[in-house]
């Protein structure tokens, strides 16, 4: 039983269920896991419906970046092949033939096994995204806190 | 001597190289290396030619993703630069010129100085690609497998 | 205290932003940083402005590959939204507003707390990249060298 640190830095759906699958397969080990989540990778952990009022204190220019990121794991685009969108749908389709379990289910399955996940203050502050639109359970950090998890860890990735 | 695992994730030429060049760092200095090969990076591994009859166990949707993902190495696109696929005949062209290795020339070094390549049966089965594409020599793994590497080394990169 | 070895293989302003707030992190808690910069990730650490008979050696197709590389952190683009170069732009003044540091002050930063900074000799080569364009106080390196480095530390990242 050892740790493993993995930053998600990535928004695109592939990489992000590359993230989860290596978790999946470290807490199934019992391991454990701390995903550090910054820039990009936090819209894999939105709401897909933001709550009413979350636009309050954000900047125009905040608004403008957060309005354009994903909203949830369901809804990131392929690093590769994503033609404006359709490429994921397909990839899910194989997927389900495949018996792979989509993001959104991994992510449960991270979160039934132990995984602890956080998230990047700093790039909240930067992309305008707010606690409230994220899903529940996320612990805000920064960089200091990610290194300490890294330094417990025995591998530790930038996906 | 100690070892080290490289995931290699990217499909990009670029990319591939830089895992293949410290892939044969690494076996220089006398190094384990084993290379972990996901998604796009399986792309780097496949044979130029299908075999004819390839396509018999696809479904209509892995023939599409396998049918546009690069055939070996030397296919392979640029991260930066790709210009439509000029960009890596050009850089080619200079890696000529300054005695670098291809990346087909890095692999072929990798496997004479003992490197260990595994390759993702869960990416290969959602892109539709079989083992019979590949280059000889590799292994069938998974995720478990590869976090068994990564716990025996000192250092592990996500590519 | 430890060390953490980055490589940066990306050139892209949010990922180069992200390399560098980690290494300033782990400078900031007294650990030693080691950051090779190699490929599009050596275009960070260009001078905004090429001093003069800089292209003397350069064949035409490392002329044409390190014309068009960005000269310097802050000619950067983004690795999502880059919108033709108004992303980084926009990034900037919410960053600004926010209080967070550009790449060129984070750059600064590392190097007062003493980082150090070497760059891929190949890659230059490849790219067409003379020792003069770069900022002063690098030290050229390989591939080799970076490994002594990530050996030595119990973080190595590659962005």
């Amino acid at each position: 039983m050892s740790k493993k640190t993995i930053i998600v830095f990535s928004g695109d759906y592939d990489k992000v269920m590359a993230a989860f699958i290596i978790a999946n397969g470290a807490l199934a080990m019992d391991d454990e896991v701390a995903m550090f989540f910054t820039f990009w990778g936090i819209s894999a952990l939105r709401k897909p419906k933001a709550p009413t009022g979350i636009a309050a204190g954000k900047s125009l220019l905040q608004k403008a970046f957060s309005s354009m990121m994903a909203k949830g794991p369901e809804r990131l685009g392929l690093s590769k092949m994503n033609f404006l969108g359709a490429g994921p749908a397909l990839m899910k389709k194989v997927m389900k033939a495949e018996n792979a379990m989509t993001v959104a289910q991994l992510i449960d399955s991270a979160r039934e096994l132990g995984v602890k996940m956080t998230v990047c203050g700093m790039s909240m502050d930067i992309l305008g995204i707010k606690m409230e639109e994220l899903i529940d359970g996320l612990e805000l950090s920064g960089v200091a806190a990610m290194l300490g998890d890294a330094e417990e860890s025995d591998v530790t990735l930038f996906i």
